[in-house]
């Protein structure tokens, strides 16, 4: 069994109690982060930290710790849990208020709670195989920039991808992929390494950043522009990035095949970067 | 203290203890209702159970218990409460899951959490003086019609409303008003009374629901089809319905009057109206 945080106490996560006022149950007013972790450590930790101060700043929720205490904690539940890989699961909401009103009280006190899982990150059959995406609408709000725990629609969104046989949903709005329902989206054309902009419209990819920036740091062109289903399923390559999966080919989209099946050179080759990156910076 | 019911048990409100790792805590994967209690009996009931089902049969929630075993819960929480008047709280996750997967195991257990809360419905000050509605964007998800606890925009929406001196958020997208931000919008016309018709773009209102058929009843028009901002600002009324505010005026939008400024009698008479249905009906 594996050991938890909440609000200062490490304890069983089987045990971990919160109260049904919480409004990260009533309202979906929290936000998450997931941090992958390697060799026992925190991967690209700095980047899902300052993520997690701008978007609880965004919804106007106090941190109840600064962000060097949050990932010293993160660091503990990680050597309780003494598992070398896996994922570091954080969510701070507004707290409990037992007026269920719409309008906060501005003196609750924020919950924070924090989970490890145990999961292999860098040996997955997804990396050898590639992964099947389905395109559905995107049906989500309109400031998917902050990460809340405001999930249905990417639960559902991941279901009916399962349905269809996929691994992942890409969201498509307008014409245009936004995202994965929990990844960023990435096509590789002539031009380079194609990736939707920041907008309110995506969240900003922690691993997807750094790995742009390796990617450019390699002499790879990275362009920020909309990309649509048609022009994905035409790409050399297609992947996504994320915190759980760091970086994994893409190769059929609605059941049809991209590029030659398999897994590209360059996805596998910013899997690696990133890889290379993570185990030198992580904390 | 108030009684809450949790997963069959009767216990204090403040004792109530979930796992953070409900799906309603992680993904807002969870349906909620609101009832009124108005002499100590639940109003306009089946309607709000048959929301309750196409909510969490829309997402794929198997309900715990029948409606009907619902329904005796809710009148068991309201005799244990013995608040004359208030509202019953009701909501239905998919259970707590260990893995924290996008998709549920099929098995979870779902969770159902009630309280009642002690509120005059009746005879509130905002009754007489009317209230003050602000507008802003919708950025809600595009399943509205689901009664999801995603209440995220709802909340930021509400906080935004308060912030600019009114008491209610009425939500506008494409230049239409959809609905206010926990109740349904209404104005009054020379057509009669003018509202939004039902569509994944709002909630399909309870208490709006009952109000339309008893102001057709009583030889009322009532027009389902979008209006704007600019319609409602010169509209002879507006107002809100929801089962907390039962039928309440809208006297000024976005600081601007509407009508001579205060509550109209187009709005008194139906609030009249459906204050004597839900007496007769309640349950």
């Amino acid at each position: 069994m594996s050991v938890a945080y909440l609000n200062g106490r490490y304890l069983p996560l089987a045990q971990a109690r919160i109260s049904p006022l919480d409004r990260g149950f009533l309202f979906a007013d929290g936000i998450y982060e997931v941090a992958a972790v390697i060799d026992g450590k925190l991967v690209d930790s700095a980047s899902h930290l300052a993520r997690l101060e701008r978007s609880t700043a965004a919804i106007g929720i106090a941190l109840p710790l600064s962000l060097a205490q949050i990932e010293a904690a993160q660091q503990e539940l990680v050597v309780r849990n003494g598992f070398p890989q896996g994922l570091v699961y954080l969510q701070i909401t507004r707290g409990a208020d037992a007026t269920r009103d719409f309008i906060a009280p501005a003196d609750l006190q924020p919950t924070l709670f924090m989970f490890m899982q145990d999961k292999p990150l860098l040996d997955t059959p997804a990396v050898r195989t590639g992964i099947a995406v389905a395109t559905m609408a995107d049906l989500r709000w309109a400031r998917r920039d902050i990460k809340s725990v405001g999930l249905l629609a990417q639960a559902m969104a991941k279901q009916a991808a399962k349905d269809a046989g996929a691994t992942e949903a890409w969201m498509v709005e307008d014409g245009f992929v936004t995202e994965g329902a929990s990844s960023t989206a990435f096509i590789v054309t002539d031009e380079g390494i194609v990736t939707r902009p920041y907008s309110q419209s995506v969240l900003a990819g922690c691993t997807g950043a750094a790995l742009t920036t390796l990617a450019q740091e390699s002499g790879l062109a990275v362009i920020r522009r909309p990309f649509t289903v048609a022009e994905a399923l035409t790409a050399q390559e297609a992947f996504i990035t994320s915190a759980s999966t760091l970086c994994l080919s893409v190769v059929r989209i609605d059941g049809q095949q991209i590029g030659d099946g398999a897994p590209g050179p360059v996805a596998m080759r910013l899997r690696q970067l990133y890889i290379d990156f993570a185990r030198a910076t992580a904390v």
